[in-house]
């Protein structure tokens, strides 16, 4: 059966796990302290172009956002997220677990605007209630989001300079982010994001890796004590070599944006071919997500050879359903997929 | 200075401080184990009509909403409340710091609307992704409601028929509740919230008491261990006794009724007033709280004479302000008011 | 029947009522906003010698310990508290469930010792797998302590100096802090606290109060945002003027003092009466609460005349009771139970 | 350089590696859905005779009993676990971090006596404070303790029948099971955890795995929504099948039992070794954790050759260091610590 549900339906890239083998009997200290991870570090520090960024490697997104969250609000401080974030949909209330509000903006596809959060945070100070009520304390974004898109360099930067002023730090969840870093016609790169976030993630699970999550705050400012944060969110891993070989393979010789443009080529590849078919769009996604509007018999005609996800209803007759390709994503699988669009 | 900009700027009922004296120096046991509280409790069970309910005397209203939900509610799963909703904007994210979300509905006037919450819970139940995100596990109103709007008896009915089709529980806050009890036309009784609910509270610090609120399980159903909890939470008040000997005068010859009914009179007697002077309303309430349009100029001179609260801006030359009456208003004042107004 | 179980069987001061009904129909802003707190804080200040305190009037004594120390505490951080702290065995949880440990020392007569304290400290640091545990982030005592014993300055001088040492605050539970100062023979007075301590509470509820607990932060050092933590712990209340009006009483004409020096007074003379009888006492107390040994068949029979305190278990046939005496005792009322005492 | 420090020095049995290897380009649903996770639970299922089970496979140990423990204890509930257990010193308060109390009781070679933890629920249902204090509302053991000991059988039996009489699950973290189950002369086996737990896992990172525990409810008695906690605590990995794939190769010809025999084996065959060599063992541990006695001078030269782990000091001139076993352990470098120590 041909799976398009998601980008993590298969294990890992063959030269990771080619490096697992070959390094398997090396005996490492654990928690991180194993020589991959520090190499793993200063190739992303070096890729990043930020020599002090301080770096941990998680296992997961929702851990990482909710680590994050939770190490950098103080308390009656919430974080600003735009309606549709994964924090405040898709992660079972994790934020709120740690003590946290999530304190929703509308989505313009999926994305956060600058002049919403200013108007968001100047009004909230205007209120002469607000000591009664949670303080906007940190603000997350993701890229890509959860629709596919993403920002551009200057609404990165506008973004960056609403939270300057309000002195709230801006934090980027990429756990897609090579599909992002790889788009057509991205103007943001990694060093960019380290330029004008307070800390991001590199995401691994959904880009190659097996697992792993890679955690930068880029000036030096991860926040008091984080390495016992983690320990206390259960995000320790006693064999850190895991994650820490995998992120070392992936920033060796560019792997990760290697393959990250493959799965955008399948997209690009896979997107002209369903337009050509005549089937709309639900939004134009420049990155390895695809929403499509199928009509509901189509769909259930669909699920029975096809993997995919279903995404939002439209009307009665029609829903938005999503097409993902990845790292792994093969050309002949998705000229079946068109074979079963005709 | 004139003041109307709340409910609870004088202290109590004369009533009350005479009791504290009388009682003053019998010695009583602590925790709520004191007569004063066991009169208290027997009396509004009767008004009630329940005569199995559970009484808890607590201190305020945040507290009791934060205690009350935190113990109903499960892991990963939150409580519904409309977006304007006291537990949802202000209470500084006490819901969200016992680890639950809070999910918002639409506020119609303040009220929550029995069709849309039936289709947040069809729609959340048909989302194959429901395990990944908060469960709604409580349903949180306000009656009467942060705007003074009260439900109808038909209203609360076709609530609780929702939550008990899903099985959620049905918690009313009533922090203001004698001023919807008295409220004219209102079909709304004490009997008839403790059979549509699970949990609500009936509350005295607006409504004529120093403090306190009592809030009623009407069914012998309060959580386990509640009383632990309330210790737990920080709520239980070595002399019992204070919150206690209030309610047994609140509720003894109808004295809480009454007190409410002065208010809801002078509300009255405002309202015809303003409306009189040519002043639009922001919407219709029936109880103590009146929210009025003034031009911003008009709102300026008169805060030198007039202690009212700003709501919210309408446009840039005007707003709304809220003109709350009590148990302690004189009509000489609401007379004055008119002076400054015409 | 006679009660000598606690502190708070009585209401309170009568001075403090009769204020209560002269300013009761006097409107005053909400939130600790009234004039009544403003001149209770100065006077409160004054007391401490304290010019730039911060102060915050609170309820109960659970209540202020889990809000001060949440306030304090960093994430991964935890409470120092001796095993028989209030707040690591009477107060269900209070303390872990704001999300930190209670980290206990050895107790003895209920108090701290500076040198037990500090190899605490030492030993943690040099456990190299420290950053694995929790990190102790704050001391708390109680004066008195549970047992009714006092620090002598030179012992609150020694904790200090140890927590300076490391950068760990200090904080002092003064539930009952009127009977320690009024204590025969003690050398600890409100200044010398607020200068070892960088938090502490002064006890109204057990001290002649019908509520309300005295939080100061001595040296304008309250935690960010510390009004709106009160408010997101239920514990701000509306008529702040409640507890604001009640402080001020008790630090006008040195009533605080004066009614706590009465309930020394009949401790010392219940203590010498409870000692000629025989009767052994389980540690030498200097304040108002008086722990005597006695056997179990003398426990049963004067159960039915006295409500006093069940304490320990001493052996199969022995027990610890307590004894209180309060700002309201009556030295008949003690006659008397010398009377079945003999 | 020696590496005896832990037993996670290592990478995974080849045969997990291999399988990786094998399977790495099938594609599988997520979350756990994928068809490894299933076959590996039926396997699990069989091994602990519990036809019924619910199994959950979590990725590192201080993650699943944060996890598990939340999800059973109710509000003011608190986990008692013995003084020196990893959920009471070395996670970092994951525990309360979840809002609960870890209640220590005295350990006895890293063991809890199940008469005293009869003691101890008797004295404190028979407390009349009881109401204000954290209730035991579960039991956590470790087997292997954190000193390598094994409880018997009849040991767990007992600590069952205690735990069942208060009604109170019984949970037993097995982060080194193997190692236990293979110990000499045990008579715990998989069926008899089964019967006498009502939680508990098997651990995969310290026996094998690259990362891993299986979380055991044998009795189809996971708690409610289990899976959504799951996702709540981050713990919820979207590569399910990379634990599910280790555990399905743990369990297919008795891998699990067979790797952990070794270590066992190694372990005896240094502890002769050691003993033979004049050395005082700290206690007698039949397990892969060695705890012996050195000199510091003994030690300090020895860490230059041989990494070890520092557990405690013994007095000023002498230190207790483990010396652990694995999976992975070379006889050779058995050999070669023996010559170290001669």
């Amino acid at each position: 059966m041909l799976a398009f549900e998601n980008d993590y339906s298969e294990g890992a890239h063959e030269k990771i796990l080619q490096r697992l083998m070959e390094t398997n009997r090396v005996q490492q200290p654990g928690y991180g302290n194993d020589e991959y991870s520090q190499s793993a570090k200063e190739k992303i520090r070096a890729a990043c172009q930020c020599p002090n960024a301080d770096i941990y490697f998680l296992v997961g997104g929702t851990q990482t956002n909710a680590l994050t969250i939770a190490a950098y609000l103080g308390p009656a401080e919430g974080v600003v997220s735009v309606q549709t974030g994964h924090v405040n949909l898709h992660e079972a209330g994790a934020i709120e677990y740690t003590g946290h509000k999530v304190m929703p903006l509308p989505a313009h596809d999926g994305k956060m605007d600058a002049g919403e959060l200013e108007i968001m945070l100047r009004d909230f100070y205007a209120d002469p209630t607000y000591p009664h009520m949670v303080h906007p304390g940190m603000v997350y974004i993701s890229h890509p989001t959860e629709y596919g898109t993403l920002y551009t360099k200057a609404e990165l930067q506008a973004l960056s300079a609403v939270c300057r002023k309000y002195q709230i730090p801006l934090f980027l969840d990429g756990a897609r982010l090579g599909y992002g870093l790889m788009s057509v016609g991205t103007d943001v790169t990694l060093p960019v994001i380290a330029a004008y976030c307070d800390a991001f993630y590199i995401g691994g699970t959904k880009v190659g890796a097996l697992c792993g999550e890679a955690l930068v705050f880029p000036r030096n400012n991860a926040p008091k004590r984080f390495f016992t944060q983690v320990k206390m969110h259960g995000a320790l891993v006693a064999k850190g070599r895991l994650v820490g070989l995998q992120f070392d393979t992936l920033f060796t010789d560019d792997l990760y944006l290697e393959i990250s443009r493959h799965a955008i080529e399948m997209a690009q590849y896979m997107k002209k071919g369903i337009a050509q078919r005549g089937y709309q769009f639900h939004l134009d996604s420049p990155t390895n997500q695809q929403f499509v509007v199928l009509d509901n018999e189509k769909m259930k005609k669909l699920e029975k050879q096809v993997r995919f996800s279903f995404w939002e209803k439209v009307d009665d007759d029609h829903s938005v359903v999503r097409f993902a390709t990845s790292w792994a994503t093969r050309k002949e699988d998705v000229d079946e997929l068109f074979k079963l669009l005709d």
